[in-house]
């Protein structure tokens, strides 16, 4: 089966399109546009391009979402903004305050922000690596819509609620972390019940948050927090890290969490959401070269660490990411049939040029 | 068998004469003793008083770690803190540091601080519980000796690198997490090994990094991050996170990160530790009694929800250790007899008077 590829130009082209067919913004639709097609570029194709159509141009067609927000300083404190996205779409409030973030935090060392009433937002590193580019730390968290069990429970009250940091090493190295709290994406679940396969365990709970290795039963129950089911391998850690998120998200951003953001199987609601982001000034704690040559010498410790049996290297965060941009920089970026299909319908109902693949190289 | 209790006050006094005959400065005992009992009062008995002799009372009066150190400041950016501890014990560095750093946020609304040369500063929640007297978020995390395997390696570059955070709710309530990166803490391997049983999956591998089950062979090997091994059950995870302490605690702070840290089965240098701290004042991004009744909000809701079969109730993070603080502060703290001998011993060794217990009310 010959591979498909697209090029990131045109995959842009593509996603302004239908998002300013939808009623997007010319801003907005670029701001969407960018994140959609870095997640696609980084190797996270759960998240790119192929949520175009159900994630972000029908729910602003639909009204669900608005297309055509501005944002509005709720609260501007110098260091700390509280930021309304009126419903917007999640990326492109988030990059603009993102950026407030960043030149605040070039400035005077240190800022953070909360962003309420947005919407799903893509993948956290996006935001965190606008950082990296001014030598910053930079931390991104969203919640999202409920799929995970609290330790010990049965209803799904806490969202995937990833969290992202990025931490700048030296010669374009960087540690870059991004990972839902809980043990797998959904994604992941769908995925088996496609090929038929069973879950491993430690992911998933049936309806009755009992554990489960069925992929059909785990899709009418729920995720398990990042340490799996109960306390024995560290469950009620990530039920806590996915807590933090909720309460910085909803709580401190004045957002909706718990309850009040909805199931992830109900009818999709907009403004749900809540983001929290920040921006260090390493250079505030020593010299920035120093601390960005130790933070490569830690990595680099790892990357040449005595691997265990059955696996060639160890890797460093973000390795993977890299390796992917390369190779897609190079040859394009690969999409699967059932992809390129979604992308057709998406260009069919929104009456905008297909994406054209890349001529075959092999 | 009858239990035997031991009060706040008796352990605190013995703690400080210990310490006190070690070596330590009068200021340094005290707050030495006020974390370890404050462990043991929360029911963190591995982090309480039984560690003071080989974790602090012997390596002062061994001169590995100074009992009569001071702070200094290498770099005061304002909100930001760079404190060396010259080699001095953990817990008083921390205590000062943590306490000027909320005085920071209470004025202005954030402030970071780094400490390198340190030891080891028992439970890191001890820190992030300071912020909620004063109303603020309050984080704390440590690295630590090398305990634990990168995900696909077999080198303990990597400590049990803790994180705490604690964030306030309404009418005393509060969330509090404080959580090692790896899936347990090495103390786990210990007891199993005792009582003869196996491990879990995911908590250790052996020398060779195989995962393992058998306790003898993970006292050679290591213990995995937390997710467990490889990357099916989200192992990657716990690895960044513990590398992101490393390099917060590490590489930020100045001090000793990675192969410099120095695993825990090699003799015990001083000074090769490193903290982080932080506390946000809520308050800077919207009404702070919103934002507490929020926070509780959502902990009410994950405490009701309902529990999976074979569960009496959902737990929210920290509702475990408050009631064995309330327990505990009503009838003493319950030692073990292994861990009563131990205080005996130190007790003999610095010529101290021992804890005496208190009268069993059974």
């Amino acid at each position: 089966m010959a591979e498909v590829r697209f090029s990131e130009a045109e995959l842009h082209r593509f996603a302004v399109a239908a998002m300013v067919a939808a009623g997007a913004s010319a801003e907005n639709a670029g701001l969407v546009a960018d994140v959609l097609v870095a997640a696609d570029v980084r190797g996270v194709n759960t998240h790119g391009v192929v949520r175009l159509g159900p994630y972000y141009a029908q729910p602003v067609r639909d009204h669900v979402i608005d297309g055509q927000a501005t944002d509005t300083d709720v609260l501007d404190a110098g260091f700390a903004l509280t930021i309304d996205a009126n419903n917007g779409l999640g990326h492109p409030v988030s990059v603009r305050t993102m950026r407030r973030v960043i030149d605040r935090a070039a400035s005077s060392g240190c800022a953070l922000a909360v962003v309420r009433n947005s919407n799903h937002f893509g993948i956290a590193a996006y935001y965190a690596l606008l950082a990296l580019e001014r030598g910053l730390i930079g931390i991104a968290m969203t919640n999202t819509a409920s799929f995970a069990v609290p330790t010990f429970g049965r209803e799904a009250l806490l969202g995937t609620n990833p969290v992202a940091i990025a931490i700048p090493g030296a010669g374009g190295d960087a540690f870059v972390l991004d990972m839902a709290t809980t043990t797998v994406a959904f994604g992941k679940i769908e995925t088996a019940r496609r090929l038929g396969k069973p879950l491993e365990p430690g992911w998933a709970v049936d309806a009755q948050g009992d554990p489960t290795t069925d992929p059909a039963q785990a899709m009418k129950g729920a995720l398990l927090p990042l340490g799996g089911y109960g306390t024995a391998s560290g469950g009620h850690k990530g039920y806590g890290l996915s807590v933090l998120v909720d309460l910085l998200c909803g709580a401190l951003a004045g957002s909706a969490f718990g309850r009040a953001r909805g199931h992830a199987g109900e009818p999709l609601a907009g403004g749900k959401v809540g983001h929290f982001f920040a921006a260090i000034d390493p250079a505030r704690f020593g010299d920035p070269q120093r601390i960005a040559h130790d933070v490569t010498t830690l990595l680099d410790e790892l990357r040449t660490s005595a691997p265990a049996n059955g696996f060639a290297r160890v890797y460093a965060p973000e390795d993977k990411e890299r390796n992917a941009i390369a190779e897609h920089r190079a040859h394009g970026i690969p999409f699967d049939a059932p992809a390129i299909a979604g992308m057709h319908a998406v260009a069919e109902r929104f009456g905008v040029a297909a994406p054209v693949a890349l001529q075959s190289s092999s």
